[in-house]
């Protein structure tokens, strides 16, 4: 199983937005899914090596952020570039805004952004599998999801039907 | 969080395919991604109601079918009828093809088929997480994904920018 079996998939871009002890980071991630009702949690893959992943298990809440079909430099800066090296809000790029349940910053002029509480985390290979419990969401519906597929980014295409239950 | 955060999700579409003591089954499934790089795991969230659920506890395999624009209305007939009610795969709905590492049989005209042994599995609220490793992979060039967004399904839009990493 040589192939990179994971660019097949079709992802949703977030940023995970991290605050802890007063410092705070983000990184993209698309490995992001939905994994309960009720409780309605959300599940991100991360890995060990990245800085982020070092705030998640102190602070245990976090920020996830659905990128919109306009922030693909966003995406592309926070996915490339390590906090490690440099703070990312210290840049001008990304517009915060403030949160009602957790610490971690929202990110201005996303599709969607939610506020997560750490319910669980599973070690899952080579990545840590984060379960968040989702407290809020703020959906802005002028706006609309960036996909990650194959290695490139695209915005949603044709309606092709509805799902009926 | 009485709003339903999961339908704010772009989801891959996929039917989950199973076989059991000569009795197969399959469903449609959406809260599906990658786990792990190396090794290639595979993520997907299955409610403990669903008849599929069964078969994967016991067989411990299944068929992650990617299904093509083109499968709409097979998404909607595995995703609304219940192996429990009638044999799905009687109706010359769907055609399959041989598998390679597992029983399970693969689904005919989908955008990419992966072969998976569960190597895990986790209660995520009221679902439960099948971790599946990637054993076998085939993409079929000509095909495109199928998308599920806000209760609609789309094909993938315009391409906005390539992944630099």
């Amino acid at each position: 199983m040589s192939e990179r079996f994971s660019r097949y998939f079709a992802e949703t871009v977030v940023l995970i937005s991290v605050e802890w002890e007063r410092e705070r980071n983000l990184m993209t991630a698309a490995w992001v899914i939905p994994l309960s009702s009720n409780p309605p949690l959300v599940g991100v893959a991360i890995s060990p090596l990245r800085y982020t992943h070092q705030f998640l298990e102190r602070s245990r809440e976090f920020g996830l952020n659905i990128l919109s079909t306009e922030q693909v430099e966003l995406s592309q800066y926070a996915g490339t570039t390590s906090g490690r090296e440099e703070d990312k809000f210290s840049k001008g790029i990304f517009a915060v805004e403030p949160p009602q349940k957790i610490r971690a910053p929202l990110i201005a002029g996303c599709f969607a952004t939610m506020e997560c509480k750490l319910a669980d985390s599973f070690t899952t290979g080579d990545h840590t599998l984060f379960v968040g419990e989702v407290l809020e969401i703020k959906v802005n519906k002028g706006k609309s999801p960036l996909l990650l597929h194959e290695g490139g980014y695209y915005r949603l295409g044709e309606l092709l039907g509805r799902y009926h239950s």
